[in-house]
C-alpha cells in the first residue's frame, strides 16, 4: 500500500524506541501529508544532526561541541563530578536543574546479562580528572537498580584511592508518592533514609 | 543540552502524533547514538518519500505513482467504490485484505466544528466515475461517528441521482468484543443489525 518509500518510511520509523508498527504508520501519514512543512525540516535536522553532534571527549554528553557546553561552561563547578548512567540521565537531572558542577557519562552500567564489564565502562575520563587533581566530589547518581547498585559500590571500591569524597544520591519516597502504591524495596529505603527532626 | 541541533531535532520529534516531548527525547537519543546506521538512513527515507509519494488523482491515496497502485491493478474491480475518510483508513482495509474494489477517500468529513463543508471533500473524481458508468456498487466505509454518520446521510442524498446501489459497512459487535465492556450506542447498534438465523 503506497509503495516501496512508504514501506521503508514506516519500517524506520517503527524502529524509534516509543513507536511500534501502529503509531509509525501513523506518524508516516501525518509527514506524508505535510512534506515540505514537516517531513523535510524533519529530514534536514536529522543530517544537520548526525553531522555535527559529537561525543564530548571529557565527560561522554552528546553536543556540537567537544568539550561539550557543560564541560566549557565557567559558571558550572569542575571540582563537583556527578556519575550517571546515560546521557538521557544527563539530560534529565540538567532539566531538573540540581547540579551545577560536570558529569562523567558512564554509558552503561556492570551487568553480567548484558555482559558489561568494568572496560566497557566510560570511566578513564574521570580517572584522569581525579589524577590531575581538582576534584573535591564525586556524586554517584546511578539508577535504583540491580545493575545500578553494584555498579555504585564498585565505583565506591574504585575511587578509594582518590582520597576525593564519594557520595551517592538518596533513596526514597519520590515527590508526590503516596505509600501504598509504592514497591517494598523503595519503602525499607525510605525507612532507612529517614531523618530526625530534632 | 546538547546545542541547538539536538533541541531543534528533539522538538520536531516531538510533533508527531504519538510521540510527547519525553519519548521525542529518547527517539532523539536513540538516532543520536547511531547516527550512520539509523539517523541518516531515516533522514534519507524521509527525503526520498517526500520527493516521490504524491496523491493519487483518481481516489486520493498517497502513492509514488499517479494514478496509483491499487487504480491501475487490474485484478481490482473498478466496479465496486469503497469511500473512506483518510488515506490511514484505506491502508487499514489493505491490511485486512476485505475489499477487493478501488477506493475514493474524501480526505475528512462534515463538521460544523472543523468547519468542513461538502466543498472540502474530495468527492469530484468518484462524481465523474460514477457520471463515465460502470461502478456497480458505491460502498460508504466511514467512522461510527457523529461526523462519520452525518457523511454517510449526505453521500446517500448526494448519490442518489446516479441509479447505482449505495451501500454502508455494518455496525455491531467488534470481533472479540465483550458485550459488557461495549458502549450503549455499539449494543443498540448490534441489536439493530441483528440476523434471524432461520
Amino acid at each position: 500500500m503506497g509503495g516501496a518509500d512508504i514501506e521503508r518510511l514506516i519500517a524506520l520509523l517503527a524502529r524509534l524506541p516509543g513507536l511500534g508498527p501502529r503509531s509509525a504508520r501513523r506518524a508516516a501519514l501525518a509527514l506524508l501529508r505535510q512534506p515540505q512543512a514537516r517531513m523535510l525540516p524533519l529530514a534536514q535536522a536529522m543530517e544537520q544532526a548526525a553531522r555535527s553532534v559529537r561525543t564530548c571527549s571529557t565527560c561522554g554528553n552528546l553536543d556540537t561541541r567537544d568539550p561539550c557546553a557543560i564541560c566549557t561552561d565557567p559558571g558550572r563547578d569542575r571540582g563537583v563530578v556527578c556519575v550517571v548512567e546515560t546521557v538521557g540521565d544527563l539530560w534529565a537531572l540538567e532539566r531538573a536543574g540540581v547540579h551545577r558542577g560536570v558529569y562523567q557519562v558512564l554509558g552503561g552500567t556492570l551487568s553480567a546479562l548484558a555482559g558489561t564489564g568494568p572496560d566497557d565502562l566510560n570511566l578513564a575520563p574521570l580517572l584522569a580528572r581525579l589524577e590531575a587533581g581538582g576534584v573535591r566530589e564525586v556524586i554517584l547518581a546511578l539508577g535504583a537498580t540491580v545493575e545500578g547498585a553494584a555498579t555504585t559500590h564498585w565505583l565506591q571500591d574504585r575511587l578509594v584511592g582518590f582520597d576525593v569524597p564519594v557520595s551517592r544520591v538518596g533513596q526514597g519516597l519520590p515527590m508526590g508518592g503516596a505509600l501504598d502504591v509504592l514497591d517494598d524495596g523503595t519503602l525499607a529505603a525510605a525507612l532507612t533514609a529517614r531523618k530526625i527532626h530534632s
